[in-house]
């Protein structure tokens, strides 16, 4: 049997073997076990390493068989659902092209969600620029943490990432130990093409028993170590290139933003965004004023982000550019953060793995209502299950299988550094549970670092229904006398006073009451004490009264990486017919399926032109997307091409259409035919792609066609 | 009066005097007459120096008002159709980003051209990369070509554009010159907050005779002349830093792509792409295989690019990120690039600018019907004057003012490097007729580098109908005996005879016979000269037949810059009422309105809270945008700030909803309002939106509402 990661090398051949510009050739990346990338500063990651691995065969498709991902894969690339960029070139890592079929599928997701979200709950869309400055990722902590540690060979170049490496090397060692003292070692298979370049530190040794529950430890925490950490571990554990046994240089942060230079005399250094969030929340004041200072709101952005991966794998999954979708839903953090829809939703089941399963190193999930959920503390608040009922309900609106979404809690050290609690949306594919979604809380994180950074106001201001009594001790200064006594120095000795707190004012109005004067500290003038006399200044307790509250605002933040729900939602629809394995078949649900009608003339008979012209025409006119099939090949040919492309509905013009100006409409699953004229198939059409019929509607309507596919 | 630049100094005003991170802060930007930036591989630039200046008071508004650019800005700011981005950090300058209003026109406008261009003509929609290889631009001609010439002043770091500054000193001694001859100048005004960074060199000196004629000969040729020429007339005119008087280095060429490294070890260097094109061009084989081999075809792609300009001003309108809307059609080059549908646009009539036109120095248009132009070959072949009638098509679809619309053909010296022909369509705005989208004839230019450069096959081949004959002289070589004879040569020599010329061939064949034996020139054997005796080697001419015909297709490319378009729709949709010249409007077409439909309850009362939730429930329904504002405002002023917005329709529930479930519908543009129940309001609005009906056939269909908007 395979293991996980000699599929995920498998998978990834056809793209490494040829990247003449990748300057990270095959042999430069580090064979770990797992495809995790996961930066100091994380989203969208990859099954973490203390979950179940899932095998390949695991999967099973719509039709209960057996999942193969080779088949998928090379109907994809057939079909050009998408191809490696710049493949002529020799392609690059980590960057693909989506051809047809890929582009309007993922148009059709987007549409949906836009739908979904934005237009249902009158989000406020905005677009922001992807060149992004230093100075705001530096801000956001983007420059400091979004980054993995990465150390090199200095002999030879090669590029290794830290943790990653040490946890090889430690976990090759355990694996020598327990064969040393005569255990059974799962060996890896390993693939014969590259196996001169696998490394070989598999040395059958044994180890003290406290070595070996000190690697436990480190393996146990590695996720949690900084780069100085990981070379101290180095060091003491004399971890060095596996292939050659060369000393590493000290890790360094290696930063996943790619970099560039705005403006002519490349001194604005700036980033590529690695999401469309800070760009929202620069807006948040205009976008506040935008929605007549009324809370709560929604923003939202669809665009491209980027990360500089290291070593990119796992297809579509770990890629350098790719499609976000998000919301940044501002909520006012006192009051539970209670969301005025969650009503609507409550009663919706979502399948929960808690951060306390996890903790208990089970991954048992459990159906759970979100009201309950939430009433019982599992969520921490409406606004967060609200969100994730909804994503729920959009995954399986485009045609997410139901069996496999999960929601994940985020273990407290995978959280982000801004993150107060996090669900991933995970899809099960052959990889594994794929993070597709996060849904992560960011708290006032974010608005509160630009706004401290800045001083813009990102905050909400509203009146107060109950005004609030605040008693105080306040200072009032004579500021006729104050002027003369302390000329220069007036105003700096004024603002330390008002610098004073509510403590010490206490205090001092003690001073003032016994000596006359008070003694405050005024680092800047003269000897940094200054006496201030009771004729220029009183200091009471008195009540004053707020009648305006100012908050900064926490936001629930789902966050949807549309490349991997494209990518989920073609192995989870993919099957292969019964009575013939080679024709794979993608069942998209009609409102996201690509091309939504086939219109094939039983030949190139002149005879036929005006009818296919004329259904052309009709479907364009509904705003339904088709595609003509005139080639030579047979129909039933012509049909399972389209099956591979995830067609929903076909039409047949032959020549009972000549005659009685009627045709037959295929559907792509069952395979059945109806026939009727044209009104009639336009309008079935029409329910079938709105979503308002199914074809079992259609099929008990309409009559019967029981000619066969003609092979 | 004010002159086109003072205007276009004032309206970058607000930006560029708050940029911190601008790395061209203000008075480094050399003030050039003209905002054009025409980098030597050009494509969407400002109106060009030898066209006339239009004056912002040359605009006039659909009323027929003089169009006032000052209050449209005010109105876009405001409204949040776009802002600055980063603007709590100070901005950069050329970055902007949409707010929602804005945000959803560019969607809708997208939405359009995508059922326009992409659904109608079933074109291959692909979604390629914007992080691209060196190698690749190095092989498009954009490393080498895509820049400006900058020289920079080495004393204070102040950068210039060559060719501006030539252009600009060599006017302001020409101006000298007239004054001094007691002519009459024209002055530009200044912007007194500008004044003391403006340069002042307009110095009264008479120029002899020859040298006025040297200078005017310089001028008009300024587009053409690259940084060797431009640095030698620099040296001989004695041209230096206008404010210093410094000597400037000589000019290198800075190149407007933004770059960055890919990968880790930072030797993969790669651009932002400048332009959606390459991607479709090296996907080229793939896009012909999905579509069967068949010809022509097109493909398309939306999508950010990128271009660093040096000082981008005017707005929306020269941006350093902006989206395209990218069509490659590729068409057989033989047969006069004919196609299937022109049939269908014949008669639309163009105002067509063409290049003899411009060569005569006037700007007349003429009205042709495209059908006569490409008949008289004016517009060169029915391929590129389908999509010229596209594209007007279109662009009246999303309201273009059509007396705001023509085409105007490039001169043979503002044509990139790759075009045989290109037409810009130009929309009339306050900055003059403004190119927004290009409609360029790019031969095979692109197909045939990429090809040479990878081997991969960018060609079609078809069938011929009628097999071609071939005369030529062919070589054939006695296999058995070349090996013995050459040996270890052999191959190389093989390969020298497969390469003669068919020239050569014929000239040696008569060797053969005269002297049983060739001599040919093998430089990497022996010395050079290798004999082949006649037993080895026979050469005859005989006649070769070819079935399969192989050509690079040429790709005829209408290239719109979706940001461009959206502010000049902006422009020509705006106006004030007679009654209230504060009170603007956008009149979008309700197809691309960013919202449809705003809802307001006549007061916060809760009786109508229901109605409100029941209309928004039904507009989302039927798909349609909609917006409650139910602020305090009075029912007039929630109108006006709609106005603005551009929603074209509106609903007020007021006590007689309660009663009779009847509201009041609203047309932004007349003020009139019809009343009727939900239904009915429901189908008027389907009808408005989707373009089946005009407010026209509503009105005269529903009955009047004759109350008034209350302010």
């Amino acid at each position: 049997m395979r293991t996980l990661s000699s599929l995920v090398r498998a998978k990834c051949c056809p793209f490494s073997f040829r990247k003449p510009f990748s300057n990270t050739p095959p042999y430069l990346v580090y064979p770990t076990k797992s495809f995790t990338t996961t930066p100091i500063h994380h989203r969208y990651q990859a099954p973490k390493r203390k979950q179940e691995p899932i095998m390949s065969s695991d999967m099973t498709t719509l039709k209960g068989k057996p999942f193969d991902r080779t088949s998928l894969e090379s109907l994809m690339r057939r079909r050009m659902f998408y191809t490696p960029a710049f493949d002529i070139y020799g392609g690059v890592s980590g960057l693909y092209d989506y051809g047809p079929p890929g582009c309007q599928l993922t148009n059709n997701i987007v549409d949906v969600w836009r739908k979904h979200f934005v237009l249902k709950e009158n989000m406020l869309e905005v677009d922001c620029t992807m060149l992004t400055p230093y100075e705001v990722l530096k801000t956001s902590g983007h420059v400091e943490k979004f980054a993995d540690w990465m150390c090199k060979d200095p002999k030879t170049g090669e590029i290794f990432r830290a943790d990653h490496l040490v946890e090889e090397v430690l976990e090759a060692r355990l694996k020598g130990d327990k064969e040393a003292r005569g255990l059974k070692v799962e060996v890896e298979e390993e693939d014969p093409k590259k196996k001169k370049k696998k490394v070989k530190s598999i040395a059958v040794v044994k180890l003290d028993d406290a070595v070996v529950q000190e690697y436990e430890e480190v393996l146990a925490k590695i996720d949690n170590y900084d780069g100085e950490e990981l070379g101290l571990l180095m060091k003491k554990y004399d971890i060095r290139n596996p292939a050659n046994n060369n000393e590493l240089n000290p890790p360094v942060a290696f930063n996943l933003m790619f970099q560039t230079s705005i403006g002519p005399s490349s001194n604005l250094p700036g980033y590529l965004r690695p999401e469309t969030a800070q760009g929202q929340f620069l807006n948040f004041a205009k976008l506040l004023e935008f929605n007549q200072q009324q809370m709560p709101f929604a923003s939202a952005s669809i665009g491209k982000s980027f990360r500089n991966e290291i070593s990119p794998r796992a297809g579509l999954l770990r890629v350098r550019e790719f499609l976000m979708a998000e919301i940044e839903h501002f909520v006012d953090p006192e009051g539970g953060k209670k969301h005025p829809y969650f009503e609507e939703v409550k009663d919706v089941e979502l399948e929960l793995l808690n951060r306390d399963v996890q903790l208990a190193g089970k991954t048992k999930v459990e159906t759970t209502k979100i009201g309950k959920a939430v009433e019982t503390g599992i969520v921490d608040n409406e606004t967060l299950g609200y969100f994730l009922a909804r994503i729920q309900l959009f995954l399986l609106k485009i045609g997410v299988d139901p069996k496999k979404i999960r929601f994940r809690q985020h273990m407290a050290n995978e959280m982000a550094h801004y993150a107060a609690d996090c669900w991933d949306a995970e899809l099960l594919t052959s990889y594994g549970w794929i993070e597709c979604v996060g849904c992560a809380d960011r708290s006032a994180y974010d608005l509160s670092v630009h706004m401290k950074k800045t001083g813009a106001p990102l905050v909400v201001r509203e009146a107060r229904k109950e005004p609030l009594k605040i008693e105080e001790w306040q200072c009032d200064i004579d500021k006729k006398k104050f002027g003369p006594k302390f000329k220069k120095d007036g105003k700096t000795v004024e603002a330390a006073i008002e610098a004073l707190s509510q403590d010490l004012r206490e205090k001092l109005s003690l001073d003032l009451e016994k000596e006359g004067k008070i003694v405050i500290d005024v680092p800047s003038v003269g000897d940094g004490k200054v006496e201030v006399p009771k004729e220029l200044i009183t200091i009471e307790k008195r009540t004053r009264v707020e009648n305006v509250r100012e908050y900064t605002p926490n936001v629930i933040e789902p966050s949807f990486g549309i490349g991997r729900i494209v990518y989920a939602l073609c192995e989870q629809s993919y099957w292969t017919r019964e009575q013939d394995e080679a024709r794979g078949i993608l069942s998209f649900p009609p409102t996201v399926a690509p091309t939504k009608v086939l219109i094939v003339p039983l030949s190139s008979h002149s005879d036929f032109k005006p009818f296919v012209r004329k259904l052309s025409n009709r479907l364009q006119e509904l705003g339904i997307s088709s595609r003509v099939d005139d080639s030579g090949a047979s129909i039933g040919k012509r049909y399972s091409r389209n099956d591979e492309l995830g067609t929903p509905l076909g039409i047949t013009i032959d020549f009972q259409s000549v005659k009685d100006n009627t045709f037959t409409l295929r559907d792509r699953d069952s395979t059945e035919q109806v026939r009727a004229g044209l009104d009639e198939i336009a309008s079935a059409i029409s329910g079938l792609v709105n979503g308002t019929e199914q074809w079992k509607d259609v099929s008990s309507r309409l009559p019967k066609f029981e000619g066969q596919e003609v092979d």
